[in-house]
């Protein structure tokens, strides 16, 4: 161009360029590679590539002539006003021209590779590129002077109007090409999925005339729960989401009862998956009619889940992961045809599913290094997601290692006592007062402590039923803190006589926290001696499991802390690390990552190079199997204690006085063998 | 390595190399890029790398020593031969060391790239590549020490042991994988398929243990009939052909009327499709039942056939190419899973359909392409594949063209009074005495000529039915030739007065050719004025098409003919020049090319680049449509005449004295007409 040309600045990015008087603005953005939407083209239909036209600060951008340089408002856009709707001073970039010098604002929400925020706090927004695009098309008609197949014309389109190249696609869409077109009038919408197996571009479903509905959705497949949720492929704006109980309950309460269930039925995983991809399909129609959208606008879903629900929804009979050496049929990526999972959505939809890492450690732990990104950390992350196993991450930028510990469902109320699961009436939140040993507490349910005026009233209806996976570690936290129990977890018998609570029962000692109402059909809730040594099994477990890591890395402290999972959501850190769950770690660093498993999922769902990046940052994951490290015994002995027999809580000691060593005489015969052992 | 290793020369490659004592010759072999062929990898299984040792002519590669300089007899070696038999004098390279200078011969059916050599004369072999292949391969077991999936241990043994990399698969693969595996105690055999869309490898079967079966089927799917020929893709071999009549038949005796029945009734392709799907699965059926091998060896099938007959085995209405633009909806190559055509051969078998040209022009044509190159001709090549439809393919290495011609169905016996398909009974050769006007001639199924002694003992039991497509073609050009009818295809009436053979009916005049016989159920035989102008609009039809290229390459005279299909297979060319079906050419150089359509199917299923190549050149090629040509009609004018009206014919008239011009007065109305026209 010449130096009289218009010069055309473009905000934020501030490229620049001269372009001849008339140039179309979104044409002249092209040019610069500035980042504007558009699905159809600049044909004025889907109104993503507005713009604002600059107003003052011109001379910042080195321009000085001033008064409108851009087109008149056109018919074009009087005619999308109309149909559509555009904000004030918002203009149809593909429809306003250069008619002088210029600056253009380009509003976040037309960009292509537009920031979705997320809700959780100190989290990295996600940077919107799908999988799947949205392309109207205009196609050539067939001419017998130059003759063609409809379909070559259509990749014709798509590479002239869209520089899209080296294009397949299904049968079916062939088969129903050339109604679309005609219906169309040679006018079609495009859906072009950018990340089939082998590469290449792929045509994956067509509309007549123009589309601008595409939707993904991202689930976790958990052992317990199965959440969705509708994601907008265009805004990365959730539109729905919705959980389900996983239909797989029914034939086992824990994975390896399952797994030992299809061990002992042989084909017994064709029905779990059965039930298993009926439910996602239920979930699917779910949050589709929540949303008010078609199933056919759904083109993608992804999927996460553990290695055993991993192999059950792909149809993988998950025997080998229910013994040594633990092996994972395939721990690769899947990019398939949702319809092979069963999955009835548009019929080109595309599922993937995250890598696995290990045989214990699957592509939820995949979605929870996606959403947390160890592997991007200058300071060392811990990242743990606590179910029936607890998987961990350790590392940073440098190295990641990952195991899974077994610390079994005490942490989800299983094995305890008076456990529960999170529910109405359980017990979530409890304080000991140290010299009257007398709890107060919360219920799930109900806002108020239990010595508020009017919480006996407030909790009529649900009764208090038990103690939730997050009350049982505030307990025992607080036992501890309060003396009851001693740093080996023994329940002191001494205080009976200062206290009721303490009741013996037959060698042991439990804490009462509740007696049932008598007008009530409430149980008695307690935490007994062995609830508290099932505790300290989970936490030595868990413990054990990253102090491994810690040491394969060489450091003896995190710099943060990740706590992913439904228990992480609930549990006050402060009391995981009395309890020595976690290493010691300023507190303020340690946060709950919420579900990180799915929110990896939908990242994946949102950006196509998160899917490079986490088949590769899994690929370079060292994956450490406890049963075969010796010092993982070790470790986990002494990681009994509270919080720890060796280990130093620097952090921890400045937030909370921990008791002194307390050594216990009243106590059962069990607690008295310790003793023994310890003096000997 | 030095001087003094020994120095191992192989033949026929000439290839030649110094390596350590001991070295295998295999392993030899793959370091200098000699041609071996291998499923186990050396492991003295699969008996492929079969070599002989030379003898003698030593000298001759530079060797002087003398001696047995290959390792002894090997157990395993024995082992083998016990086993799966060893020819006299063959080793196995896998098993045998290098002691000495040695020459080495490679036996042809030891070269993975061997050649398949054709039937047919003038016709080049095939080189052996096929895109699928066997490797037999032992897996890593799992190990706790270093967790990784069964199937990452697969891709790496594929890329080890194979250099097989950027490989995916199917999830049914994944679903039998860890059983496969255990069965085959970490040695199987896998499949790979080179050539899925997209690009990369894909795993597609796995067998436990070692496998060596591999077949692929090759279908042209014609109108009347689908010709299937099952290929054993390790040695190019034809394990078994079968034919089926086109279960389409039923819905309409010509591809049009198909076409307008589905145009009548929506959604009737669905049944077409249904019913010729059927057909391809029992054909696969009956040539792996010849063959005595399991569908589950069937790896590939590659399809050709014409536009309507490859919309509708894919599924796709055909609707739109029964009338003008008659747009293909996709004239591309087509890679699916050979399920997508609801074939049942192995669960991973691939299906390639090789491209269509035009609207007129199909899959078949694009295997005659590949049967006969045209493309890598120095001369001009004429291809015709002669149906309802003629397709003719023009050209040479430069520039090539391609066109269809409405001959309509009259070489095919259809729409001729005495026409009938070719089958016992059927007229097939005719000779006819120009000075007494009798005929001889030749029925299907008889040896001997009708004046032949016992000729009518011999067609006692068919008896004489009717003429075949070939036989009225020689019938009219003997009629020709005996000046029964002049170059304008008008029958002489005065000739009545020399033969009752000429009889009159309504205002012209027919040939009778065979009264039926008094005993017999035969009909009356005879060539009408009707039949006659039946076969000159046909063949005035394939003229001109031919002209029509021929004018677009600027060419007067073209250096070659095949001539393709049944149709071309029964022929006398002489005969076919003498009628101008095709211009004038050196008889030498006018040949059958059989079926090639066919013939280029099992062309692209027996070697990968083969189907690259036919991609490029139908992409190249220039398509004409004779509907929008002017000159299309000016030539189907002037072609109506015998041979023509105005092309010379010098080769023709070398090989046999044309009639001269002759003009004829005793003629029913029509014949009239014509001859005051033309005085006119």
């Amino acid at each position: 161009m010449t130096e009289t040309s218009p010069l055309i600045v473009f905000t934020p990015s501030g490229k620049r360029g001269r372009f001849p008087l008339g140039t179309p603005v979104l044409q002249a953005a092209r040019a610069l590679g500035v980042d504007i939407d558009s699905v159809c083209g600049g044909r004025a239909i889907c109104g993503r590539c507005q713009v604002n036209v600059g107003e003052g600060e011109f001379a910042k951008h080195g321009i000085t002539s001033r008064g409108s340089h851009v087109s008149e408002f056109s018919k074009v856009e009087e005619r999308y006003d109309k149909l559509r709707g555009l904000a004030a001073g918002r203009r149809l970039s593909c429809q306003t021209r250069i008619m002088g010098d210029l600056v253009i604002d380009v509003p976040p929400e037309s960009q292509v590779h537009k920031q979705v925020v997320r809700k959780e706090a100190d989290t990295r927004a996600i940077e919107l590129d799908p999988c799947t695009r949205l392309c109207f098309i205009e196609v050539e008609e067939p001419d017998m002077h130059k003759p063609s197949s409809d379909l070559e014309r259509v990749y014709k389109a798509l590479e002239d109007q869209w520089q899209i190249t080296g294009l397949s696609c299904d049968l079916a869409i062939i088969a129903e090409l050339q109604k679309v077109l005609r219906k169309g009038e040679w006018k079609i919408t495009a859906a072009v999925f950018s990340r089939a197996p082998g590469g290449g571009n792929r045509l994956v479903a067509i509309w007549p005339g123009f589309h601008d509905k595409a939707y993904g959705i991202a689930i976790d497949v958990g052992s317990t729960t199965i959440a969705a949720h509708l994601t907008n492929l265009s805004t990365g704006e959730v539109a729905a989401s919705a959980g389900l109980m996983n239909p797989q309950i029914r034939f086992g309460e824990d994975l390896m009862s399952r797994v030992s269930d299809v061990m002992m039925n042989p084909g017994g995983e064709k029905e779990m998956t059965a039930a298993i991809r009926l439910a996602l399909q239920t979930l699917a129609e779910e949050v589709a009619g929540r949303a008010g959208i078609a199933l056919n606008d759904i083109m993608e879903v992804v999927l996460v889940g553990n290695p055993v629900m991993h192999h059950l929804f792909l149809g993988i009979d998950p025997t080998e992961l229910g013994g040594a050496p633990f092996a994972l049929a395939t721990g690769l990526a899947i990019t398939i045809p949702a319809r092979e999972l069963d999955l009835r959505l548009n019929p080109g939809a595309w599922a993937y599913v995250l890598p696995c890492i290990a045989g214990h450690v699957g592509a939820d732990t995949a979605g929870v290094v996606l959403s947390e990104a160890p592997h991007e950390q200058d300071e060392i992350m811990l990242a743990v997601d606590v179910g029936t196993n607890a998987e961990i991450v350790l590392g940073s930028k440098a190295r990641l290692l990952a195991c899974s510990s077994p610390t079994g469902p005490a942490f989800e109320g299983a094995q305890i006592s008076s456990g529960q699961r999170a529910a109405p009436g359980a017990i979530e939140r409890i304080r000991i007062d140290p010299e009257t040993l007398e709890p107060r507490y919360k219920v799930i349910g109900c806002d108020l402590w239990s010595d508020d005026p009017g919480f006996e009233e407030a909790v009529a209806q649900t009764g208090v039923t038990g103690i939730c996976g997050s009350g049982i570690i505030e307990a025992i936290a607080e036992m501890y803190l309060a003396g009851i129990i001693n740093q080996d977890g023994v329940v002191d018998g001494a205080l009976a006589a200062r206290s009721p609570r303490i009741e013996s029962y037959k060698r042991t000692f439990n804490y009462v926290i509740r007696q049932p109402r008598e007008d009530g059909n409430e149980p008695l809730i307690r935490v007994t001696q062995n609830d508290v040594r099932a505790i300290q099994l989970a936490k030595a477990a868990l413990y054990a499991g990253i102090r491994l890591l810690m040491d394969k890395l060489g450091i003896d402290a995190v710099g943060k802390i990740r706590l992913a999972g439904a228990f992480g959501s609930h549990i006050d850190v402060k009391y995981a690390m009395i309890l020595g769950l976690i290493p010691d770690c300023d507190l303020q660093k340690v946060q709950s990552a919420g579900n990180a498993a799915g929110t990896g999922a939908r990242i994946a769902l949102l950006n196509a190079r998160a899917r490079d990046d986490i088949e590769q940052v899994v690929r370079r994951i060292e994956k450490i199997e406890t049963a075969v490290e010796p010092m993982f015994q070790q470790h986990f002995v002494e990681a009994m204690a509270l919080p720890h027999k060796t280990a130093p809580f620097p952090h921890l000691a400045k937030a909370v006085t921990l008791p002194a060593t307390k050594e216990i005489t009243a106590t059962g015969e069990d607690g008295g063998e310790r003793r023994r052992r310890r003096r000997g």
